[in-house]
């Protein structure tokens, strides 16, 4: 079912309505009334005949027309009966404001289960329980407990915390955030995001859509819908609980390194979700959203009444990447017409401390028809001869009339002198910002999600591979019980999806590792090859460089020592010998499994610069093409890989090949717990890449 | 003179007062009597015989009585005539409001000279020109013409945008932020940072020192006075132009020479001020120095009635490295007495959606007592059953009765709904953000503070060291007007500051070299020496890891040959030999000359880590033995030299040896414009340091 009957009921029946203020049942009725609900009423209580001069029933059962939505705020023992009535009703949607399920434990647990159940049964979709409720202004239906009275607009919330919604709500009716719809969604136990986010992008009094999520239960499902969500319309989120993965010690080892922080982080991107620190910062994204349109660029023009704040944005958008547009000579030349001769014409363009609204009007529209500008930031200090209202009055006007829609944002910076302007800016959807700063961070949130607009769509790339070969490997693998893969079966695994390996092979004597280097030369590496030995340097079992006969034999007697003094149990199937790799950079791939989202995949450079300066960056599998291409551009160290200090480029494509068939392999096999192609020899331009080492385990 | 005529004068004279209502002479007359200014007022007008029913003067030489400040307000070029008139008046303090100085070009700096040489020559010290003016609540003076009314407190605020200082006017009335000073500087003609912060410093009535800075004159100076001043007081600082464009911004704006952005960086460090990122910022931080105590610790409680914000603030604790506390058992005893059973009784304390202020107020009040937490953050969501304002004063109540003084900062999350409690709050000198996020940032500043209060009091090493030597070298490198001192003249310099540096000679001929060899024995480095070659490597005048007669040989003659064709018009001393430092890391220490602070020095990992991962960190000459330990903790690659994997330690007391003697070097002689010891060789732990290479140039 659509959730349509949660938004826009025609009916609505308060199972819990109470006569007593004091209760929650009472304050829904009441908001349900107080707000102007349109549709029917039905409040439901065994010991009231009515409350508020509406007539109750004693049970749903008895209320003689259709219920759209039924709200349950009773004690929680009395739910489950309380829902199978809705069931026998036809009710097709309930809130449970009720709260005693899954967070108390697994008492709660068991009746929540039982909730479920009997939703499925009837085919009632279920918000909550233990939730605040919902609002739709575009109803004008508050069906929640909260204070305050919900403004219009056209921005959609969605909180994991029910008080949260108490407080935006009170700021969103003081500040004039354009908000109008507000779902409280509790444990979650039938509807949540991806319900609610997909019933939003088709809701057409929806225009950008706001969540705080505490945590998602399906990953790949959100990554999926929230991609083709953000493909129409912004979604703002504020991810809270970002540093209790990230508190884990991070070691060399992949799947430390990737906490579930890194997931989130990881999927929030994929899924081209706008990111806010804060939840001020996420109304303020959202309010320009709803009131702007969207710049098509980065290039941003400030006209300032004061010097100090003008460097103030400046600095702020140099450091969110925003460019200080160089103004067309006729712009400039069109300013000086009119503009005092002291006053700054180029970015940022100060009309000095006297500016009149005159002056603010004909900087802005001279700026407006500017081709080199993508957006515009206002900013205004109340200087002695400052007219505030006046001057709001005037940016208001020149934005109307423009003929070019260009984002315009701004900055009165003061507090109860600066007030009329600020209500005027907003009131006329300028949003308005108490510090420069503000402005600048918002106009970036706008950039950011043009430029994922305009990003090419891209379906994930698929390679002709040999899948049965890799799962014969797993089946024996899996029947005997290993959950490591020996060092010629993960190559097997490389080489059936086209991963390049170095040619090689495992010899048991001396004459046949010498017989083996007649093919390939030297220099070699030897390792030993045993299922038993994971870590092969910790037991002496790895020699590289081997630059001729003797130190071939030399270094396999030495390899086959260290490993039977050290690991005497190991079962050893022989030695690995293979050509060595050379004139690259090293670098590593690996595989972590993520209990909410799959199968990550890391990239990195070998060595310190994974293990000490933790440079790597994360995606959830399957990566498209331009995802692996972020991967590799995000790392700090990537001067090194495009040729620093005049050395030649590394082959980069050979890395997003690599990355992407890696995404395939552990795509096509849920079993891979962990992999780590480490190092990846990573060749000259247009020279490829090489699989140096490989490990695997599965389920 | 001391400023203290400026704050608060026993008379004051308006030169330039308006009867015009639109003039700035009116508007500062206005606010000087509306404020309730309690000294004698002197309008002077040379057309005018009373103003507001004061008497007018036609000069300051008129006035009957003695005048202690005068501000002038009247055309820049009648300036001058006016501040002799002053002089002969006796007058030591002027306001200098007029525009048209330093600050449009050079014939306004021409004008300005002169008014700076009537203020010597007459014993006037001269705030401004081109300024709003000063404020200070405790004499009840607002000698500025900016609009609203000053509040009361014990910040003090100065501003290099006078166009702030109405805008921060206006909040702080907003917003009751205890501001009592505001002066704005205008052009410095003669009245900067470092009078105003001396003065501060001594004032009984100011207790917290708050500025907008754009750049400073006499950087040593900054940091000398500075450091002094927070030692005693906070100095809670916005430094804006921290970028190159906002930099290029602030010198058209005020002229000013921004300086290096790291520069700034490392001498606002240095000198102990709190960094806000913005004013925002820096007023909470301000609020919060003014209104509570200091913490001793970064051991955190959060008391909340909702879990999302509890979970907003604890991420922004442990991202600005804050601890959550962990409670005494007797704490959580104390609060599982009275606290219902689903609530967290660990941090963040949960105490639920129902709670009323008896539940804030016993948890407060055993929490206060629990010597495991340092500071505490109260956070409020407006639910159905939460009492706003009566929960702000519980929360008062017991920090004011509480025996254990500890910083209580709070966030009540809302708008008009929660008003009331913020204010009480704020009345009760209990800081209130919108955000939790707020009220971290600020607690991480407090404990920011009070770490560099607790750092222990250091002079500046001084090594014994050789200065004639460096000095002699310096004068023939002048006298034969060699900007860069050669290969083994740069030697001589470190072995004079007692720099260790690898045993090594230039040699002319392959015989000698040989010779050198027998002493040393190999490995040995090759380097040629020539005043005419700076890179060294890119003329492939280098070889490294000589291991034999045979190598060297081979080695000398590559390199003559090398220089010869691709710098045939070197002059070549010969080619220094030296003996190879093994089993080291390479780090570099770097001076380069800031035109505002003089040396900087630079310290980090060599190769890729500085060129590639700009891993780098400095601070300005002469650094401190804790300045010099921090230089080296902070850079990210920290965990190499402290010996990563199981790797042996590195001599980090060496490198900080080092970094104090090339300190003492570099501020001995300013004629030092760049040196660069690359690398510097650092071997294990109570092995020491070497310096590999080391290029010098002077003035």
């Amino acid at each position: 079912m659509s959730l349509e009957k949660f938004f826009c009921p025609d009916s609505v029946a308060i199972i819990g309505a109470a006569r007593e203020e004091k209760k929650v049942g009472h304050t829904i009725l009441d908001n349900i009334i107080n707000f102007g609900y349109k549709g029917k009423i039905f409040p439901v209580n065994r010991n009231a005949d009515e409350i508020h001069g509406i007539k109750c029933y004693k049970s749903i059962l008895e209320v003689p027309e259709p219920v759209d939505l039924a709200v349950i705020v009773i004690p929680n023992k009395y739910v489950p009966a309380s829902l199978e009535e809705c069931g026998k009703k036809n009710v097709k949607g309930a809130i449970i404001i009720s709260a005693g399920f899954k967070e108390i434990g697994p008492e709660g647990a068991m009746l929540e289960n039982e909730v479920i159940k009997i939703g499925k049964k009837y085919g009632i979709r279920i918000l909550g329980p233990n939730c605040v409720g919902l609002i739709n202004s575009s109803c004008k239906l508050n069906a929640t407990f909260a204070l305050g009275t919900p403004t219009n607009g056209d921005i959609a919330f969605m909180s994991q915390s029910g008080a949260l919604i108490t407080s935006i709500l009170d700021w969103a009716s003081t500040q004039e955030i354009p908000m109008s719809k507000y779902v409280s969604v509790g444990n979650k136990a039938d509807i949540a995001e991806k319900d609610l986010f997909e019933f939003w992008l088709k809701d057409p009094s929806c225009k950008v859509i706001s969540a705080y999520i505490e945590g998602i239960n399906d990953g790949l499902e959100f990554i999926e819908m929230t991609s083709r969500v953000t493909k129409k319309k912004p979604v703002v989120v504020v991810k809270s609980g970002n540093t209790m993965a990230g508190a884990r010690a991070v070691s060399s080892h992949t799947g430390t390194l990737a906490g579930s922080t890194k997931a989130y982080d990881s999927a929030l991107k994929q899924s081209g979700i706008i990111r806010a620190r804060t939840v001020r910062n996420m109304f303020d994204y959202a309010t320009a959203f709803s009131y702007q349109p969207l710049p098509r660029g980065r290039n941003v023009a400030i006209i300032t009444n004061a010097g100090g704040p003008g460097i103030m944005a400046t600095d702020a958008c140099i450091e969110n990447h925003l460019n200080l547009a160089t103004l067309e000579e006729k712009t400039v030349a069109k300013l000086k017409e009119f503009l005092p001769v002291c006053s700054n014409f180029h970015n940022p363009i100060d009309i000095l401390g006297d500016a009149l609204p005159e002056r603010y009007k004909k900087t802005l529209e001279a700026i407006m028809e500017d081709k080199n500008v993508d957006a515009v930031i206002i900013l205004l200090t109340p200087q002695a001869m400052t007219q505030i209202f006046e001057s709001a009055q005037a940016v208001v006007e020149v934005i109307k009339n423009s003929r070019r829609k260009i984002p315009c944002v701004a900055s009165f910076m003061g507090g109860k002198g600066v007030k009329s302007g600020v209500d005027y800016l907003f009131h006329h959807k300028v949003p308005c910002y108490d510090i420069p700063e503000g402005a600048v961070s918002t106009l970036n949130a706008m950039m950011c999600y043009n430029e994922w607009l305009n990003r090419k769509e891209e379906k994930v790339k698929i390679f002709d591979v040999d899948k049965n070969t890799v799962k014969d490997i797993f089946d024996l693998a899996r029947k005997e019980k290993r959950l490591e893969l020996g060092e010629n079966e993960s190559r097997k695994v490389l080489r059936a999806y086209k991963i390049k390996i170095p040619v090689a092979c495992t010899v048991k004597d001396i004459q046949t590792a010498r017989e083996f280097t007649k093919g390939t030369g030297y220099p070699v590496v030897l390792k030993i090859d045993s299922p038993d030995i994971l870590h092969k340097t910790d037991v002496g079992g790895i020699k590289v460089g081997i630059r001729n006969d003797a130190e071939l034999e030399e270094g396999f007697n030495e390899i086959m020592n260290n490993v039977k003094t050290k690991k005497p149990e190991a079962v050893i199937r022989g030695i690995s010998i293979q050509e060595m790799i050379q004139g690259k950079h090293e670098t590593i791939i690996g595989v972590s499994k993520d209990p909410q989202f799959g199968p990550m995949i890391m990239f990195g450079l070998g060595g310190i610069y994974v293990e000490i300066m933790k440079d790597v960056t994360f995606r959830i599998a399957p990566v498209t093409e331009s995802n692996a291409r972020d991967m590799i551009e995000e790392i700090k160290t990537i001067k090194l890989l495009k040729g620093a200090r005049g050395a030649k480029p590394s082959d980069i494509d050979s890395i997003v090949e690599t990355i992407l068939k890696v995404s395939q392999l552990v795509t096509d096999f849920p079993e891979i717990m962990e992999m780590d192609i480490n190092p990846l020899f990573v060749k000259a331009e247009g020279e490829g890449s090489i699989a140096g080492d490989v490990r695997i385990r599965i389920e």
